[in-house]
């Protein structure tokens, strides 16, 4: 078997990727060891770039997030039992995100890529990739007990954080920087109405942060940061919506209405990347390479940005006939990728409560807070990055 | 002996404060446990804000300021071996800072205060406030072998750091915030001509921060970041200006006009709040009541607005017969003081190596240190913050 581009994942990035070669005319499959099912269980981001939302209407998967998605023209910041409304949309010339489901995305880029009748392989067991260091490198997996082996000219490692790609590139060749954060995030998704269908609230509180979310008009995502060892069953719903309630201002708290979970998890904080992105044939994309803290919505815009400039290299490479853009892709993504990762460590360091910096931090955050509140320029700042920085 | 108010410490503080309290008609007398030419020794901060140029133009004591202080337009950053200039005047509409040393203007105060005959006790032993909890306090102290008593009003602590007033607040009333650094400052002050008498030169670099600054056209002052444990006789001149060298662009390396050090000391870094700075009869005021590591130049400055606010609620009391302005002195001048501290903590966190923070840290810096210089929006942020916010 025998393909253009190979791409292992079959996530978001992965199937926008597919797409953007497809509709170049560049020939490529996917490989996931997951089913689809599975893949469209994942409950992950939410917030959409402007560029996201481009790049998905570009590959014709658009429709029923211009119809479904919801725009969100500010966010609010909650400090001190107050909230202030920061005007992301005038701050920023014009500039809004949209909230649309990390499931739904993928699942209209499935059904377009099913459409076009092109080649995704679901519940590939012991994928491996060789020889990318050459220009004949392979990817190798066994499917309904038989083993198979893909040719192509590059391999499109957009397996996340935990997939073979990166695992696979020799440890001398590859510099990793990480940070962890001391909490967790405990999630809940339930159907039930948004506390506002125009922004989401992130909330300083001195019991920890709060973010108020939502997937549509009628499901909501809620977040409390919770110690990193809790377990989730000790989350009852009710004892979640006792909690949420007590870190956000009183006006705030009257308005959320509650109802039973349908997903609760909790998930750790890491800020990591890798560098360089590209080693020979292969090239890394999204959580394969780099992961933010989830507080700044950056992670699937990330992964946008990425698969946007890996596109636009193979496409250049195939139909230009030039490989500056492969040449250039490790250093075009990584300068997107550490500005995402400043805004997010950013964003995260000043909303949560850090069990070691103490009152100091404390009084810190809410001067900061409070600056941001009340300087146009600081609020730009976060406008501005909140948005998407240019590509 | 009695006066209305009583202020300890004949730093720029205390000598601020008596000469608008003067200008005003409130009889007032310093005293202060060191002798003058120790107190115009002390090498300190020179870079005011516009705030505190006007503060001493307003009693009488900025004619040397005017004519001898150094207008800076603008901020240079380096990093990454490069230098970047903030067009600070440009992007906040018009305002600037003074390069004038704080031992000038000490001297200007002292020059003044001494031409309208006011007392200031120099040498003053074993100082100590009392009763500050009534409406009678008193300041008692040792001079020339006699012991003495100053009865008042009012008692202004503008004795500092380690000063006796803050000291004396009973420890259940006075909550304190404090962060330290993992670092020093080792300083050098020479004759030589400075790199550029239009701005400061705030470097990054992987050997620790450094910065280049001037007190007057013929007299600059350098730092570098050092490790805390330092002793200053491991530091000869050679070394010092070798290191600083590396620390900058190769461009500001060879501008850079070495000689002599005529001081040389290294300093710790400390961010401090206490919190509140009112205590019935007592005020506290400056490096009494809170520190920033000097990465900001906020130290005088901060200490010229709350002694803008000291002087307003006393005048307040007298004049306007109103005690508004005593009852809202501590909060009006902290609000300004956390936002100091804010900025001079960032600046610092942006600037420095940190031990702990690893590769990742130093990434994050660089990130933010790209984007501070490519932003309209953090430049502004940064540029409003280094003119001082408004009052």
């Amino acid at each position: 078997m025998r393909t253009q581009v190979a791409i292992i994942g079959a996530g978001p990035s992965g199937l926008l990727l597919g797409a953007l070669l497809h509709k170049a005319g560049i020939d490529n499959i996917i490989i996931e060891r997951q089913s689809g099912d599975y893949v469209l269980n994942r409950i992950r981001a939410g917030i959409l770039e402007q560029i996201t939302v481009d790049l998905l209407t570009e590959v014709g998967a658009g429709d029923r997030l211009k119809a479904e998605g919801i725009v969100h023209r500010e966010i609010d910041i909650g400090f001190k039992n107050q909230r202030h409304s920061i005007d992301v949309q005038g701050l920023t010339g014009g500039k809004v995100v949209t909230a649309y489901g990390q499931t739904e995305l993928t699942r209209d880029l499935m059904d377009a890529r099913r459409a076009a009748g092109l080649t995704t392989v679901y519940e590939a067991g012991e994928v491996s990739i060789h020889d990318f260091d050459s220009a004949q490198p392979k990817v190798r997996y066994v499917k309904d007990g038989q083993h198979h082996e893909l040719a192509c000219d590059f391999i499109a490692g957009c397996d996340g954080f935990h997939g073979v790609c990166r695992a696979s590139v020799p440890a001398g060749s590859i510099t990793e920087f990480e940070r962890t954060y001391p909490f967790g995030w405990l999630g809940i998704l339930a159907d039930v109405p948004p506390v506002s269908p125009h922004a989401i609230v992130y909330a300083n509180s001195e019991r920890g942060f709060a973010l108020c979310s939502m997937r549509s008009l009628t499901r909501s995502r809620y977040y409390v940061q919770c110690p990193i060892d809790d377990k989730v069953e000790q989350w009852s719903d009710d004892t979640f919506w006792d909690e949420i309630r007590r870190r956000v201002d009183p006006e705030l708290a009257e308005r959320i209405i509650t109802g039973p979970s349908i997903e609760k998890s909790i998930a750790p904080l890491r800020s990591f990347v890798a560098e360089p992105m590209r080693f020979g044939t292969l090239f890394l994309a999204g959580d394969a390479a780099h992961i933010v803290p989830p507080t700044g919505a950056k992670g699937l815009n990330l992964a946008a940005s990425d698969v946007k400039y890996l596109s636009s290299a193979f496409i250049e490479h195939y139909i230009g006939k030039t490989d500056a853009g492969i040449d250039s892709y490790s250093e075009r993504c990584l300068r997107r990728v550490w500005r995402a990762e400043r805004f997010s460590w950013w964003l995260t360091s000043l909303l949560h409560r850090f069990p070691d910096t103490g009152g100091f931090g404390q009084k810190i955050q809410e001067a900061e807070l409070e600056y941001l509140v009340n300087s146009k320029a600081a609020s730009t700042s976060l406008a501005e990055n909140y948005v998407g920085l240019p590509l």
